[in-house]
């Protein structure tokens, strides 16, 4: 694993800032894990609302917090005055998403000035076990103008 | 466009009766709209709790409704006594996803016994007009048992 | 379809200029047909050592003409002395290649002044039908610099 | 990294037989590496027809050999008796695709009775080091059938 070199000093403060203005984030219950130059995680729990037919978490949840939690590794390592913006993803639904905890893990795989790709997974966390339930490939994009 | 011809005569009620039964379409506040064979429509009005920090919807959200309007696409060509499983998709988000008022159309490419490809398309309504905001390739998988 | 207006008036010699300068376009056999703002078609004829081991295209090849396509329906609509990239793409394989004549049809869906979203389908072809076997939706990079 | 346990015992030799009869990977000039249950690796050297008009390898090619070593890790896990086929991928060009000599590294990340989900990383190779120009993730059907 490449370690990079954050552009901001304050690169945690505005993940986290940024973080606490996306309601939708708010809405799903998902919270801010471990933040490191080009690598976060978002936790989140299941919740009956969130969940399909069956009982698993809505592929739309997991999709959620993967590019969430990828999209602010690639903020991470954004100079001051920038904002970022998902152009595109991929996702392959490895098992269902069965679990009371899931950890979804952003990391950057390539930065560059335009566009960053990142790689994202996310996990169902049980005791000390975890599984495999989604893996994505996701395109950042560098935009203008202050997030935070 | 192919016209396809549904397996089961009463596609129509069981991707109703199946839609209803997804809590997370309902915690979105999403609509059936029109269903046919192969093709299915999902509505869903902006709220600011599905939203970003600056306004525009999640594409989270953007994508869940694209995801579960292809997903009742393939389900409305399966037998009976199937249920319908994503197994990966991929999304290119055109444009901002600003708007009151979205519609996510599922359409069947290639149906298939285990694997139906879809595609599913996002626009942002106003009056007359639609933009074109999300575009993505899904792949469906037939799985046994009842889901309605 | 949206009517595209190209930015070069000579978009269609830039097209055929660069595409003669590609050698692997050359290596596969592969043809420019029809060129439009937005809009370019590549042929391709079956050929044994384009093929895997059971006789069929080999998906890196419709994938190349489908790429190829694309890239210069992309470019059809840049300003003169830019190039274009290829960022990211996603294929779904529908059917096997099979048959001896092939076409790609790229087709611009979002231009954009750093990324154009395309979409670009292969037909296998004979007599007057046409097979749907690939689909694919692709990213493309304005560059700077003279492509022709 | 999760070992895998393959299902046929001769499961080296069915990959090497079966990449021995695809003309396109001959065409190229592509050779099989280290194989391994879930992992196969393919190597290739730079040719100007594998090029594109700037002297890159083609995407196409970069993608054919990603694609290729993809599915033969998938391949290496399966049952006597059984044939691949890709059914979808997609891929990230990180850097442009400059220099010699090759290698893709094909890994399965998930195997399944009917899909198996691998990723697939193609790096340019020069004395020592190795520059990653492309991520990919790619689902792979079990068919019936003797592929060797």
């Amino acid at each position: 694993m490449t370690a990079f070199t954050p552009q901001a000093t304050d690169y945690a403060e505005r993940v986290r800032t940024t973080f606490d203005r996306q309601p939708f984030m708010a809405a799903l219950g998902a919270r801010l894990g471990d933040v490191a130059p080009g690598a976060v995680d978002i936790h989140l729990d299941r919740r009956p609302d969130l969940c399909q037919q069956n009982g698993f978490l809505h592929a739309g949840v997991s999709t959620s917090i993967a590019d969430s939690a990828a999209g602010f590794a690639a903020f991470s390592l954004f100079k001051p005055d920038t904002d970022v913006l998902t152009t595109e993803f991929k996702v392959n639904l490895l098992r269902p998403a069965a679990g009371d905890h899931f950890v979804a893990r952003g990391r950057v795989l390539k930065p560059g000035r335009t566009l960053t790709v990142c790689r994202s997974d996310v996990f169902a966390v049980a005791d000390e076990n975890e599984t495999h339930v989604l893996t994505a490939l996701l395109s950042m994009m560098t935009m203008p103008g202050p997030a935070a």
